[in-house]
């Protein structure tokens, strides 16, 4: 059994396992009761550890949707890690052009052909409010069956860690 | 550029996404605005091809959300195949002895040792009223990091498939 994390080892361990999985689905609240939940990838972490920037075109149903209602749940799963996060936090639709240029990397060209300053881009900041994990123990990665056994339920795996982590304050 | 598929195919395309990725994230509607997310396992999907059953223990947070509300979101991502599926559902919390022992398998024991009529099982019946998928065509399965680019920003990516269905009558 792991020993009892301090906070900051929490948050530590949530900021990895983002990184490690990198892909997101983030969910948004659509029409009424519906949610709705796309692939992304973070551009970057802003230094408090809590800020994800994504890049978004402009005038897209995501963004109307962060518009009306900004809380939003980032997953991160990968099944061939057992590995799961599930991220709270409050999203904001915002042009910064200071700050599209200090998340810029080539690769974007693909989507924003005009480069950093392109006028389609809306960034999106998420700020992480909580989070809960749950990480197969080295053991059960052998045995990946007994592990997904364990979250059959959704409840907390045995032997595995399962955490609820607060980015408050 | 794939072929447009008849709503038949696409149907049977997220049907088999679920299959391959298995584990989901079971996006539920929590106080006030938040959404919770949980890794679960479907114990089944019945003959109309529509509604995926699971485990649960009663009286859990997650049964009490979906009491409160019953739209849902479940999240299929598979990182190292670039597959994800959202699908969205209508979940009702259901006890049916009947149905139990039909779902259920010897492993199940690990979480409810009194085996299917166990008193304290509660099941989850997801009916999915529509689903949406992003699925990495094949030559880009051997380049990962072009596919990953392409979904940076959670808009359709170039080359792969994004398909919206519906499951509704």
């Amino acid at each position: 059994m792991a020993e009892a994390k301090t906070e900051h080892e929490q948050r530590e361990k949530v900021r990895e396992l983002i990184k490690d999985v990198q892909t997101t689905v983030m969910v948004t609240h659509g029409e009424g009761d519906e949610l709705r939940g796309r692939p992304m990838v973070a551009a970057g972490l802003d230094a408090d550890g809590k800020t994800l920037w994504f890049f978004s075109n402009s005038g897209t149903e995501k963004t109307a949707e962060i518009g009306r209602n900004g809380s939003v749940l980032l997953s991160y799963s990968d099944p061939s890690k057992q590995d799961y996060v599930s991220v709270s936090g409050t999203a904001r639709v915002v042009r910064d052009v200071a700050k599209q240029k200090e998340l810029w990397t080539e690769t974007m060209k693909t989507w924003f052909p005009k480069g950093a300053e392109d006028p389609s881009i809306a960034l999106i900041a998420v700020e992480m409010t909580g989070a809960e994990y749950w990480d197969a123990p080295s053991s059960t990665l052998l045995h990946a069956y007994g592990y997904v056994k364990a979250v059959v339920t959704g409840e907390p795996p045995k032997g595995g860690e399962n955490e609820t982590v607060s980015f408050k304050a």
